[in-house]
């Protein structure tokens, strides 16, 4: 599932990269964008007399939300406010209004709307159920904002509902652990910007995540003791419904099952022993779907797990079966034979129905990746597909629910943009209107080859808000330019209640470098992003045998491309500089200061650097990476220098700086990209023609620059 | 306790200011300074090779030391590890020998020395109990070095062992509650600097922060359900034992007692109801010594908790009882006749006596604030010192164990160096060695009165290492400059295995900006300290009265003072650029460049922040200092000029800089202070007498200048 996906992305990267959208720029920092919002002029003060009431139904549930609401009002604006739900008949500058009595879990297709009308005289919220009031809170919070007078929320009146209803989000923990807090700090994260589903891949090859009571020998010999107790997964269950979120478990199988064979080498199709697998790929390892006995132990294990798990879905899985283990076997082609099954995909098909039937007498629906939709799939299944919109499409035409997962792999490192242009149903469907609505939602996959809780948030904040608002907000909203704005917004509000996406770069750098006063490292941390998981498993596996880059499951990652983030703002900053700057012909003086002193700073990074590598070998795979850095920030001076004569350089000039960007863009041990190298190549382009701005008007220049610097594009390599 | 205490500090200010000791430069980083080091010349590669063996004892602690060990070694250096102890036989890199079985909870006195040999064949380390063999590996691993050849280890011999076997800190959970993993990452912090105490205050005025099963009240009125389960300390405490910390809990009696009340009134010299105390101070509540219940309570009480904290000390407090209840109470007036006490001071010793029986029945030696020394405390009774040295010697003189903690109160906010110079034992102290003796060590106080879960790490660390090298080093360890650069180093090392002390500002400013891009707001992080508790207090007790100003309990701590961290590294790095530039008279040229660049910055500063400020109302409070920072830096460029060009300024000039100077030293609303005005005023005095260079040689015109800076400080304002 890791490799092959890259290559099918690359065809849609065109489109990724541009800035579409019909929808204007909205006023409020609110992400997911509300289905509608309307202003009204003036505004509410917040100060010490918030006082909040509820009507309807109530519970401990939403008191306790009530005073998360307060808790959190009160960290963004330092005002001490009145705690908890005030007495019935207090004047409150808050009143929330529940209908209907909540259910004890969220399920799939609840009423999630709800209505939030901030006037002069108070704040009134109202929902049918217990997470619209929820989300109207999350709203209410995103909506706070200051002046000179104090902290306030603008006077608007919101109507608010879910576009889909599975938004979901999807952490591999079998591959790396991840410690609960690190569980429970993501589950906020997704109720921040109104997602409601967290699945857990809770078994890998590389790892048996939790503990079974009746098979302790999952966990035991196949978890290297990293796994969550009973009593652990009962309290995130808990903690996920109490915020909205349900929670979905995956057990893959028949294929990524190395860590159950580990204790129990019985289910396998070849002979054991078998030990954890600490490398990545698709290994061998698959259950014996000819067995009696392999289905007696998962209905007994997935009888434990559905009665830990209150969700009405299961997952399991069923992606990657390599089926050698399976041909290798003659009693399971004989097997094979004996049913006429010609493929092992068919023999995968007798295997998903039969656990199909395990998971129906537990009382679950099953979900399962695009291989187990077969001819006997049952309607009330759900299919995740990660395999494009062929599989989800024909998927959705077949009557299955379907989840969309194909472009929302967080490990190939791509930009919010990418993720928030990929829509369930794009605007192009050939589907029906009705077969559109099986399409339930989406959900964004975080692998976890080389996830560690130190940086994990970064990888999956803030880029997965803008996937919610895709999964929440009407398909027109998708103003790019407003998008990042709000999503700036709400990265800060989401580190300062949970996660620790904007902190960790930082961190793991002075960890990196082993001094806290980081210099050139923080500037290399400002404007590199980790390459993609595909580049850097390939360029691994090239690497020559005992270098420290190959990389297992025991690999500690604390690289430079571990430590810093995809899509790091500064990619926007410096092509917002570079287009004033072009803007501005024929004198090219918009933002030139900026751009000298970024220029600057590159060219004279390189001994400073240096003298930090001699002392920090972990540095040392970067300073090629640094090295060009320092010849690009030589090269941009120039570049200015010939826009600003109206100079034309020497067309040996243009050359060499084409190969010097080449070589930039190519992956090299650093596993760091410099994702604003396409603005660069503008840039550098447009110095290499500076002698046509005169003979062309200033705006004609400037376009017939970018279609010449996007046709230069290597279309194979130039991604983000 | 809080406020008295500053005015006491004052005198030793100027001994603190300066930077002074015998012992030369070292060239490990190693903090604390072990007690012998010899270097050798030559290194030992570390590599994936690094296999660790054990012989002599050994138990499931210690092997989990070791893989603390290799992670920790692995996350430093990025090189995969062995893992676990291997099998006997193997060729090992690294030995460990401990001679003594260890026992299951460390205690006062024991053997805590150890011996490190790295040498080309590999490295030994020897000690007699586990706690010293995990002290020898908190050295290996600040020995951990890199160059262009990749990581390694220095070649060396260590013989070490403490100077005092009390080695504390503090952390008061009574006035803000701190959870769990704030109090074990702290622990990580203790460790790592070889301290050995955590001293857990669990009870003040504000809360009542454990379970009490046989008194639920205590927590269940007394903590708004902020407390510890009992189920939660033995966590901590079997955490602390295996990394060979003892925890001591603190139950302050009998005043500091308002929380107990809120559950048990009868407790109390004056009729209730109580309810729990939000504000800050010394309050009237206090245990009726009188009552026979009073004790059999008490007896309950402390029970329950001797059986819960395996530490053969309990602290009860002690401090601050203001007399008021008692004095009012015509029974309890009535029972001092009786008894023929004449001060509420005589009451408490006979409290104290009650108490102490309790204690001792309940097997516990006693400690308990300087109040408690009176005349027939027993001698294995202990004496924790806040009141000076003149209580110290003198406890120490009466043959009490006795705990030094004057200098030590974090929340006033003072420089490492400060903390580093104030020694138990001073060389100039009067005891005899015998009396020395009794000078167990030291014990650093984290008061909570602005302590959150999110910047409690920057007020512990990094300075709590400085104190840990005074309690640990030989006295003569005392080179200041050689201490900040060892300090530089541990502090990276200690946020990445635990604390959060690095990565809290900046974090913090997000938070209170509201944006992630933090440009002058960073620039003011960084160049910023926050006041003392005292000035704190004092400001706000005087400011107007409806202002967000006034703390409380449940006041948030987001203004820019609780982000800010006291001893920012940027105070040592101004002062060496005056002090580079003041040295090269008459040319003025050394480091002018940086202070040219840095007081541009300051001078253009203001509109940036002024635009953030207009959206975060939070930063408000921080423009006059702010506008302050810019005059500074206008002035600075100006004195620079100044003294390059020989000019000397008109008498106004210099008049007009010392008025700024005083301002920007005067506490404002702010709570923010400039630690490095003291070398911004050399910078002035300098250029206002610049005339003065060519008539006196420039070595002794720069002391001469430096003097006369000194003479100008307002003495009682001029403290850090």
């Amino acid at each position: 599932m890791r490799i092959l996906i890259l290559m099918l992305l690359l065809p849609v990267l065109a489109f990724a990269a541009g800035e579409s959208g019909a929808n204007s720029q909205s006023t409020i920092n609110v992400m997911p964008l509300p289905a509608s919002v309307q202003m009204g002029p003036g505004k509410l003060k917040l100060d010490g007399s918030f006082a909040v009431t509820t009507t309807g139904y109530t519970d401990a549930r939403l008191q306790a939300a009530v005073r998360r609401l307060q808790q959190r009002l009160e960290g963004r604006t330092g005002i001490t406010l009145p705690q908890g739900v005030a007495p019935i008949g207090t004047a409150a500058v808050l009143k929330i209004t529940v209908k209907q009595g909540g259910a004890a879990y969220p399920k799939l297709g609840d009423d999630e709307s709800y209505a939030l009308v901030i006037a002069g005289g108070g704040i009134t919220l109202s929902a049918n159920t217990m997470w619209g009031a929820m989300h109207g809170m999350e709203t209410l919070l995103q909506l706070v904002s200051g002046d000179l007078e104090g902290y306030y929320f603008p006077l608007v009146t919101i109507q608010d509902k879910p576009r889909f209803p599975w938004r979901g989000l999807m952490i591999d923990v079998g591959r790396h652990f991840q410690p609960v807090d690190v569980i429970t700090r993501n589950i906020d994260g997704l109720a921040a910007v109104k997602m409601n589903v967290f699945h857990w891949h809770l078994s890998e090859d590389q790892g048996f995540r939790i503990e079974s009571k009746r098979y302790p020998k999952l966990q035991g010999m196949g978890s290297g003791g990293l796994y969550y107790t009973q009593e652990q997964v009962r309290d995130v269950v808990a903690y996920a419904a109490d915020r909205g979120v349900r929670v979905i478990p995956e057990f893959d199988m028949p294929g990524h099952t190395t860590a159950w064979m580990a204790g129990y080498p019985e289910l396998a199709s070849a002979p054991g022993p078998y030990e954890v697998q600490t490398q990545w790929g698709v290994f061998d390892p698959t259950m014996d779907p000819t067995r009696e006995e392999t289905y007696q132990f998962l209905d007994g294990f997935i009888g434990e797990m559905a009665a830990l798990f209150p969700d009405e879905y299961f997952h399991i899985g069923g992606d990657e079966n390599n089926g050698k283990q399976w041909q290798a076997n003659p009693r399971i082609q004989e097997f094979m034979r004996t049913h006429g099954y010609h493929t092992t995909a068919e023999l995968q098909t007798y295997f998903n129905q039969r656990v199909l039937q395990i998971v129906q007498k537990h009382g679950k629906k099953m979900v399962g990746w695009d291989e187990i939709l077969t001819p006997d799939l049952p309607r009330d299944a759900v299919v995740q597909s990660w395999r494009g919109y062929k599989s989800l499409d024909y998927a959705a035409r077949e009557g299955y629910g379907t989840i969309w997962s194909t472009d929302y792999y967080l490990d190939h490192m791509g930009p919010a943009e990418y993720y928030y242009l990929s829509d369930p149903v794009p605007a192009d469907s050939k589907l029906t209107g009705e077969q559109a609505s099986h399409i339930v939602g989406g959900e964004v996959c975080a692998w976890g080859e080389f996830l560690s809780p130190e940086n994990i948030d970064s990888r999956i904040w803030p880029r997965t808000a803008a996937a919610a608002e895709r999964f929440w907000s009407p398909r027109a909203v998708n103003n790019m330019a407003d998008m990042y704005r709000r999503l700036d917004a709400v990265s800060v509000w989401l580190e300062q209640d949970s996660t620790l996406h904007l902190s960790s770069t930082d961190k793991m750098l002075r960890q990196v470098s082993g001094t806290a006063e980081l210099g050139p490292l923080g500037l290399l941390g400002k404007v590199a992003s980790p390459e993609g998981v595909g580049v850097r498993e390939q360029f691994y596996r090239q690497s020559p045998p005992g270098t420290q880059l190959v990389p297992t499951q025991q690999a500690p990652m604390v690289n430079v491309t571990d430590a810093v983030v995809p899509d790091p703002p500064y990619r926007r900053q410096f092509a917002a500089l570079v287009d004033q700057l072009l803007g501005d012909a024929p004198k090219f003086a918009a933002s030139s200061a900026e751009l000298t002193q970024a220029f600057q700073q590159w060219r004279d990074m390189g001994p400073g650097f240096a003298a930090m590598a001699a002392n920090a070998p972990l540095l040392q795979n970067a300073s090629s990476r640094v090295l060009q850095l320092q010849k690009l920030g030589s090269t941009g001076l120039e570049a200015l220098k010939y826009l600003q004569t109206g100079t034309t350089p020497p067309a040996e000039w243009s050359q060499a700086q084409i190969t010097l960007i080449t070589q930039a863009e190519t992956p090299d041990a650093s596993m760091l990209k410099l994702p604003w190298l396409r603005s660069y190549r503008e840039l550098v382009l447009a110095a290499a023609r500076v002698g046509e701005v005169k003979s062309t008007g200033a705006k004609e220049w400037k376009q017939k620059i970018l279609d010449e610097a996007t046709r230069q594009e290597p279309a194979q390599k130039y991604t983000w």
